[in-house]
């Protein structure tokens, strides 16, 4: 097919535009606000221009449909609180630029989406997490935002648009071009991730409890103290970690709270946050045996008890073997020497629709490794080379 | 001297039933507040009786004066918050039961003194510091407790009441009995601590900054994770410090504040408070000098910024060694084998008096460790105890 990458770039400034804001290309776009509705609103217009039915489900994912059963390609449009032009939007503009080349020359049938609020003001993933089963419609309607708003009365601003479920079995496979939203291709020079699964999370919250005591009287041999327990658990967890991660793994302490938290006071209690993420579930599972078991020893030496909360989790999953073989002959083809395989540490709506149809991703570089972000980049020939890829994989999967 | 030991013991129960509050022997009476004002009535009742002279400084600290050059004995009677019925009422009514029972049994001159504030409604020991030249009287007023009142409209309750400063030149010393307040003595069964001297301290905060970044895509070697700075930190001055510290010497990080503190998110900042305490002045240096080292080469190795706070510090005080003589020959005479010489971790208006006269203090064993809190408590025979043993080292200073 013919791409109009110039229209293409031109399409990504336009919707960057419907709700620019602070500083750079930053863009403010939480899903079922005005500017995400009425980004949602030009995005139709654009899929009508390019022969497409649009249908707005009954959450607010856009869909672009073809006329007879296709390939979905997409991702989402609404952003974070604070958020860059590119994460979600890319993968939309990405996808009505294939459509549209697609019918234009005579490539095969292609439909585009949107899908509604996966920066998740109210969940995660959510539009396209009730759309492919993973969540229920009625538990995704409950869901509030931090202000209290609940999505079924979000959802009210859309109004008439919203229509019924959109059909699963029209759609032969799912691709969604995304920004790497990390360092890895910035720091290597590679153009092209091609994303063999997305990773897996557990996270759980670890509550060491020693004894409070003020921090002048008692001596060093006889203290509790919380934070050392804290300190030791993570020095001695990074240590027996270091057999069993891979280079993908990542574990991570975000939040800490120490109790009572003054200077002249020995730490009672300390209660943090252990989340990690592979893609391999028996490692996931290797990794909850080794905290455990390091966090009780810890405890045990040190004469203090441990609560470890329950251990909340999101499974891998693995992309398709046939989408992941298209992406990579493509990504030889366009970027010979300067892409490469890897996994996704973040979430996105392939998580959800993988459930339901051959799924596959792309990434492209991030500037600096940064987004969620007002400074969120990525180069615009990384965009082109990106969106060159994606559509010979969309011709090679449909012929295949 | 006769001391009248029941006497003593019931005066301790008839303070604690002013302000008693909580559990068991809880007490809640905070500098100037109502029944604070009570205390200080019915302890001025008490001097009156015992034939001291009763005067009220003009911050609320309350005298009762022999009609002669003298020792002066005492401590606080002002509590914590929610605090204990020995915090400072047991050094005030030893001191009442001494001077009571040396003019009974033609002992020497003592007179008795509980300061204002020395739990720090307002500063830190406030009322021996304005008393001791520690701290200026205009500064005093100025100070606000956490509500924002002002020392000066707090005073104000105690109307009348106050008068001018009492002069110093009257008083040949000081002595201070004290609960321990820590562990110390509870563990090994001791009941007698001569106090060698108050510790210094030292307390500065430290700031770690490396990069906020997203917890599922930011690979391990790319990461500038201030916690793992801080946990890095902690184990190699734990390692450090073990060449230079002695058992007495003591230092905690107690308070935490991890930016932005939350799962998914590679924290990116680090404000921690590092206090440390120890009786000599080089051996504090010393510290701080590894501790300076330390954090600058540990985010010199993690690509990370460091900044080190202003230290505030409190100096040693070594108390008098005619006082230490006189307080160990007693000890040895009515607990020989159950008494130590100890720092005290904690500070005590023992601190801003030994500015201006031989000051000694005298520890009893604290149940648990435990004091700031309700369930704070002494063994009854230990109180009496320590009484007998204060008594003698009066007599003895006295006599000397």
């Amino acid at each position: 097919m013919q791409l109009n990458e110039e229209r293409f770039l031109q399409d990504l400034h336009a919707l960057r535009a419907i709700g620019a804001a602070g500083v750079g290309k930053g863009v403010v776009r939480p899903a079922y606000s005005p500017d995400d509705i009425a980004a949602r609103d030009w995005l139709a217009e654009r899929m009508r221009e390019a022969g497409l039915e649009v249908q707005f489900d009954p959450v607010g994912s856009l869909f672009g449909l073809a006329d007879q059963p296709s390939i979905l390609v997409g991702s989402h449009s609404d952003s974070q609180p604070e958020g860059g032009w590119l994460d979600g939007a890319l993968g939309v503009i990405a996808g009505l630029e294939i459509a549209r080349a697609a019918r234009e020359s005579g490539g095969p049938a292609v439909s585009v989406v949107s899908f509604q609020d996966e920066e998740g003001r109210f969940g995660v993933t959510t539009g396209s997490a009730v759309w492919a089963g993973v969540l229920e419609e009625s538990q995704a309607l409950a869901l509030t935002d931090s202000a209290g708003v609940s999505l079924e009365d979000a959802r009210a601003a859309m109004g008439s648009r919203l229509g019924p479920w959109v059909r699963h079995d029209q759609f032969s496979g799912f691709l969604e071009m995304h920004i790497e939203q990390g360092p890895v291709m910035d720091g290597t020079g590679e153009k092209i991730g091609v994303v063999e699964s997305i990773v897996g999370i557990r996270d759980r919250v670890i509550t060491f409890t020693g004894e409070q005591n003020h921090a002048g009287t008692t001596p060093m041999a006889l203290r509790k103290d919380a934070f050392q327990a804290l300190a030791g658990f993570n020095t001695e967890l990074n240590a027996r970690f270091a057999n069993v991660v891979t280079p993908q793994t990542v574990w991570t302490i975000g939040h800490v709270d120490l109790h009572p938290g003054a200077h002249s006071i020995v730490p009672g209690c300390v209660r943090f946050s252990m989340q990690w993420r592979d893609a391999d579930v028996d490692r996931l599972a290797r990794m909850e045996r080794i905290i455990d078991e390091t966090a009780q020893e810890i405890a045990s030496a040190m004469g203090m008890l441990v609560d470890l909360g329950p251990v909340l989790g999101v499974e891998p999953v693995a992309m398709a073997p046939a989408m992941r073989s298209a992406l990579e002959q493509s990504a030889q083809q366009y970027a010979r020497g300067l892409w490469r395989s890897m996994p996704s540490g973040a979430l996105h709506d392939a998580s959800n629709v993988a459930a339901l149809m051959p799924t596959g991703m792309l990434f492209v570089p991030s500037i600096g490794g940064i987004s969620h972000a007002f400074a969120e980049d990525t180069e615009e020939a990384d965009l082109v080379l990106g969106l060159r890829v994606l559509a010979q994989a969309v011709e090679a999967f449909s012929a295949g």
